[in-house]
């Protein structure tokens, strides 16, 4: 069954036909990166709308989509409604803006879903990955590990937090990546202490820990990873919350496995926290599904209604966050597999003492 | 006048409130940075509502609205709402989802007007700068220009695109940018015809063109600039078409001011490239605004309604695009002023042969 198949088969019956505008769900379907183009699924055929600058690319590469030259789009896609007799057609309610669907529904002849059913069956899809996905989020975390053993040999007292972010950020841009997962997180001494703190101008002093939480893009899939490394000597306390965070991460890792819930996991690892007496100063979820986008589902939080399925992918990043002293997190991100998981972060994760 | 005064003098009589919630609306303000919070503005007062994390900078921070902490948000604002005795609710359909929007209908008692009302009315407000803006962006541009000085000494025969991009975006990481205005295109030989070019790892050969565009960001506010140069002796095509490209760039500089048209503008410059013969090889419009975001009004191309105003911003780039040959694109960006325009762009201009 091709993905378009498999789209269709999510929606209820009563949906005739899907419009697929947004940048990242449209390279999901065709395959192929552009920043414009319109997909319509019918309950036949696809096809893929776009204009002259992407139609030669978008004819080599484009399977299981009709590609058809971008000319008056609403005209084009009324014909095709027509030509297959779809009377309602989805849109993508999670991304598509306000002013659009105003306009749409004047222009298409059709009753337009706007309910999240499309948006809902996309993300269903998404969520477990392919084999080629997985190759390509595993070549993404491979070029991230190659900055991490880099940075260390730069890391040292006198380089600033933005140094060592940037330090990062140029070396996996110039060997492979297409762009950076998010902004990088490169923070030091008290700053690790912000568990989504900005690299500032701020010099590493001795016998302190750099936080380094970033990753690349590869082909459109991201990776995600978190270390904390120690300059020079951790004080005893640092090396007891370190072990902590550690010891909370193995023992999420070790649960994982299709059939396990999102919210267990974060507990295992959550209690883990509490019962060292630090459970306050842990004060996010335990990790997110990463894909195409940086944050995806499953989650594995508090809340979580997720139940883990083979191929899901989720990161496990506990932390400790002591303010005006420090703050550690350790990062992987794993994908599910029945029985257990197979880690994708390969990068060491005892406590480094630079 | 208030920013929130004057916003509420732009929308029609019938709505009572505005309710912001995009990113950098919510910025431009409150002027403050956060990922998250909702500006609710009444005829009488207007309101930031926004969580722990956010608490205490706006407090210390923001003016004109009266800081709420985030608690059950659409109860604060069906509050607020009948405090005020405001009936309708504007929102923003330029960048609210469809999804968004269900849900706030469903828990916010008052009419929603989902019309382009308030989206227009913030474009209206942002598309003339004050002068606090325009030294931001000045600054923004001094960091960029400081980065094309500095990469004219790293480009040579040898080098790839990319390591000239990232050349440009660590200098003005390091120097004081908060961000990149977009992804930087550095291209090289024939790639400079492609107009939006990604850079590749093509290695710069002798006697061709390198082709930079790119900016930083300061403090929110974005600069954009567009230089290409020669590596080694240009030939005299070369030499040609980019002293037509400069020409048509100078003639449109000279029109600006007031009560110039935007598509006057671009006319201007198209005219002297059509009438040296290369009219089909410039096939893109003449500028945009910038300002918060890359792309703004007020536009200079041939379908443009716009006006010019005082201090109001608008990009002039014209280029000559010869596929697999070379392309020149020469970029400057300007304040409008009664009478003429005031230049923000110092980098010199002439062909530069490295």
């Amino acid at each position: 069954m091709s993905k378009f198949e498999k789209l269709m088969s999510l929606l209820p019956n009563e949906i005739d036909a899907a419009l697929i505008t947004e940048d990242v769900n449209r390279r999901y379907f065709t395959g192929m990166k552009s920043s414009a183009g319109t997909v319509l699924v019918t309950r036949e055929k696809a096809y893929l709308i776009i204009d002259f600058r992407y139609i030669e690319k978008a004819q080599k590469t484009v399977r299981d989509a009709e590609v058809i030259m971008q000319g008056k789009l609403y005209e084009q896609i009324n014909a095709l409604l027509e030509k297959h007799g779809a009377k309602t057609l989805a849109i993508e309610s999670r991304s598509a803006t306000v002013e659009w669907l105003n306009s749409a529904k004047s222009a298409i002849k059709a009753e337009i879903d706007s309910s999240n059913a499309l948006s809902d069956a996309i993300d269903r899809l998404r969520i477990v990955k392919s084999q080629d996905e997985i190759d390509k989020i595993i070549k993404a975390q491979r070029i991230a590990e190659a900055a991490f053993e880099d940075v260390l040999n730069f890391i040292r007292p006198g380089v600033t937090e933005r140094e060592i972010g940037l330090h990062l950020d140029y070396y996996m841009l110039l060997h492979g990546a297409e762009a950076l997962s998010f902004d990088t997180i490169a923070v030091s001494g008290p700053n690790t202490s912000l568990c989504h703190g900005v690299p500032t101008d701020r010099k590493v002093q001795p016998n302190e820990f750099v936080l380094m939480d970033y990753g690349a893009v590869y082909d459109g899939y991201h990776s995600d990873m978190t270390r904390t490394v120690c300059v020079g000597k951790p004080t005893e306390k640092m090396e007891k919350v370190y072990a902590i965070v550690l010891d909370a991460q193995l023992k999420a890792l070790s649960e994982i496995k299709a059939g396990a819930r999102g919210a267990d996991i974060d507990k295992t690892a959550r209690d883990v926290i509490t019962e060292a007496g630090y459970g306050e100063a842990f004060g996010h979820s335990l990790g997110h599904g990463v894909g195409m986008n940086i944050h995806e589902t499953p989650n594995a939080s508090p809340s979580s209604k997720h139940v883990f399925e083979e191929n899901m992918i989720v990161t496990v990043e506990p932390g400790i966050y002591l303010p005006d002293e420090f703050g550690v997190r350790i990062e992987d991100f794993v994908i599910i597999k029945n029985g257990g998981c197979e880690n994708m972060t390969l990068a060491k994760k005892n406590l480094i003492s630079l």
